[in-house]
């Protein structure tokens, strides 16, 4: 029993819904719970109704489309990801994993395939967090890790509620959030990275996602004159961030290829070109999937930069900021996608996830497996997101063959 | 012949003239050419005037008291500094090279003697720079480095000139800019640095000021998602320009202690938490006493950041921004202070000056030295900013001999 996606159809599909709220560059602006969200869920409903499909809407406004299977009081196995894109975002981040389900569905149609257990597509609210200050809104409820009530309440820049936005775009709907469980959770994402293009690679079996410790690091020396103030008598908080930073470097490369460790945001005061630094902020941003592992890199981080600090004769602060634990995936849906590749003798690497998606929040609550695709030099979140249509189909066959042996499993 | 400066007095004078302008933190507040710069001027020339002294105005608004000599007809050994301010700066800067050269007459009048040449005590106008946007503007101009029509059409913030500042106060004068030779010029003024009370000496012998070469260089990497982009595929501009800073404050101290190198500004694109990079800007101040060796030093600069950024894929510019030669101040006029000192037994050291000050640009036009007394822990431009009576009046002392010696010989 086998079925086939459809490439053209699946890209037509794509760039149909990245007409709505298409950007100058070509991207994607389509702000959660906005106008444009709502014609972008408009337009997933119909699709969906069309391709035989049911449709429930829960109270975050998540929506659920159901293809039925033989057993109706079965399980779904449920693909999906998110239709809201960040304000100059691309044409894939989100919309590839709702319309490769979408796709899987078609397909299955095509093919005539009536499967044991029902197939269901969700569009889960907000995972961007470009409006509310908060992502993955909808999938952390329906996880159970954000409550209900919290999240109808957060507010964005202008007051609205999430709930009044839900109420004015038509998508409060009437589901209880999380009353249903999910046979198995795969969901299909660019990998908005740049190591599936390198590897020559179509397929990543995602294992699970890095967790993630964030630091602000404040460092207090002396100011001083650029002229008078000899090198050896300095406590310049700018060059101790920049000693600190290259062994932070040197560190993460030590746990490679998992570990990262980033500083983005760096802020020098006075920031006068002739006063040496007195006081230097920065930001470290490690990740690593393995808990025990971000546990030493965090001691080592320390140990380095406490002594770094002493011997310059600089005061160090460091204040956690974030802390997120790994998640790890469900090895039996990790393996099913594996297997689905080799059926199809299609090349893949198992490989962790750096960003956060919504299957992090629903491996909480149900057997959860991600399939990555190629996307250009990794980039995205950005209007020169790309990717290459047979990329994208690979993708989504592979997601299909994994759904349809589940949901006969 | 000999004659002692009174170091109570010198100190009273330095604590009445703080008064005016006198900031919340014990500082001093006096720009150059409001209300606050012509009340310190009248105190100045009211001292002058009571101590026998001619006041003579130049365009530029220097001021010269003059204690008459022998011989009328020989040039004067002129001493001197400024009496403007940071807008939060201190007591000592600028100040204590007037109020010494007011000491040194005042004490030659107690001694009863006369020199062969006439003496004089100058206030430059506007050493600071803090209002018209160029520093050491009097000097500058008497120097023959900037021409008086250029100078007197200087605009502050709201568009008020130079030239019209100096009506307002009452010191535009009538004399022309320059058109009296100096014997000789010393300036007495606090180090600005830390070495001499470092070092627990009271006399800093000044052989010049530092050359200064500064530039601003711009690198563009690759901006990249904080989790999704492995350490091997980064072109982090941020990281590069730590190697890049680590590497100049590591070449500044090979040659030690004359040179220093700042990195005082450094601007981080996008400088958000989760994005490696794309872009850093930072800028580079690189001082020394000799013309050949910054020459070296920019070359050594230019080819080890070059290097870095290849290595790392980055894109590097490197654009000029200052470029000012050494200064070095007369042999025998160096001597002269050197000799002071070893007369009195009072311990010194040969150095150079870091910081830009009136002597540099009369060194153009007339021989010239500085006597150089030691600050509490280096600090300058600051509210904060403190001297020791007795380190002020050595200081005074020696201007006194050098000067008695000068105008004599």
């Amino acid at each position: 029993m086998s079925a086939h996606v459809n490439q053209q159809r699946l890209w037509d599909s794509l760039m149909r819904l990245a007409e709505i709220g298409k950007t100058a560059k070509g991207g994607v602006g389509r702000i959660a719970l906005t106008d444009l969200d709502r014609q972008g869920r408009d337009l997933f409903c119909t699709w969906a109704r069309d391709a035989g499909c049911e449709i429930r809407t829960d109270r975050i406004g998540n929506i659920f489309a159901r293809r039925p299977g033989r057993n109706p009081d079965a399980a779904p196995v449920v693909t999906g990801s998110h239709l809201d894109s960040q304000p100059l975002g691309g044409k894939f981040d989100g919309a590839f994993g709702v319309m490769a389900g979408l796709e899987v569905i078609r397909a299955l149609n095509d093919a005539g395939i009536e499967t044991e257990a029902p197939i269901e597509v969700v569009d889960w609210t907000d995972e961007e967090g470009a409006r509310f200050a908060a992502g993955c809104i909808g999938s952390a409820v329906f996880a159970g890790m954000r409550p209900l009530d919290e999240a109808l309440a957060l507010i964005d820049a202008d007051g609205i509620s999430v709930e009044t936005a839900l109420d004015e775009i038509g998508y409060a709907g009437a589901a209880a959030v999380g009353d249903i469980d999910f046979k198995a959770y795969f969901e299909a994402h660019i990998e908005q990275g740049p190591i599936l293009e390198a590897e020559g690679l179509p397929i990543g079996a995602v294992l699970g996602a890095q967790g993630q410790r964030c630091f602000m690091v404040t460092l207090v020396g002396e100011d001083g004159h650029a002229g008078t103030l000899p090198m050896a008598k300095r406590h310049d908080a700018f060059m101790a961030a920049a000693e600190m930073s290259l062994t932070l470097e040197a560190l993460a490369s030590t746990y490679e290829p998992a570990a990262v460790i980033t500083v983005g945001h760096v802020r020098v005061v006075p920031n006068s070109r002739n006063t040496v630094p007195g006081r230097c902020v920065f930001s470290i941003d490690s990740r690593h999937p393995d808990e025990d592992t971000l546990e030493r890199m965090e001691a080592e981080m320390t140990g380095t930069m406490q002594a770094i600090a002493d011997r310059r004769g600089v005061a160090l602060e460091v204040a956690p900021v974030t802390r997120a634990a790994p998640v790890a995936f469900n090895p039996v849906c990790i393996d099913a996608v594996r297997q689905a590749c080799q059926a199809r003798q299609v090349r893949f690497i198992d490989m962790h996830s750096g960003a956060g998606h919504d299957a992090c929040k629903i491996a909480k609550v149900a057997p959860t497996g991600m399939i990555f695709v190629p996307c250009e030099r990794g980039i995205s979140h950005n209007e020169a997101e790309n990717a290459r249509p047979e990329d994208l189909a690979t993708g989504a066959q592979v997601l299909l063959d994994v759904m349809l042996a589940t949901a006969n499993n």
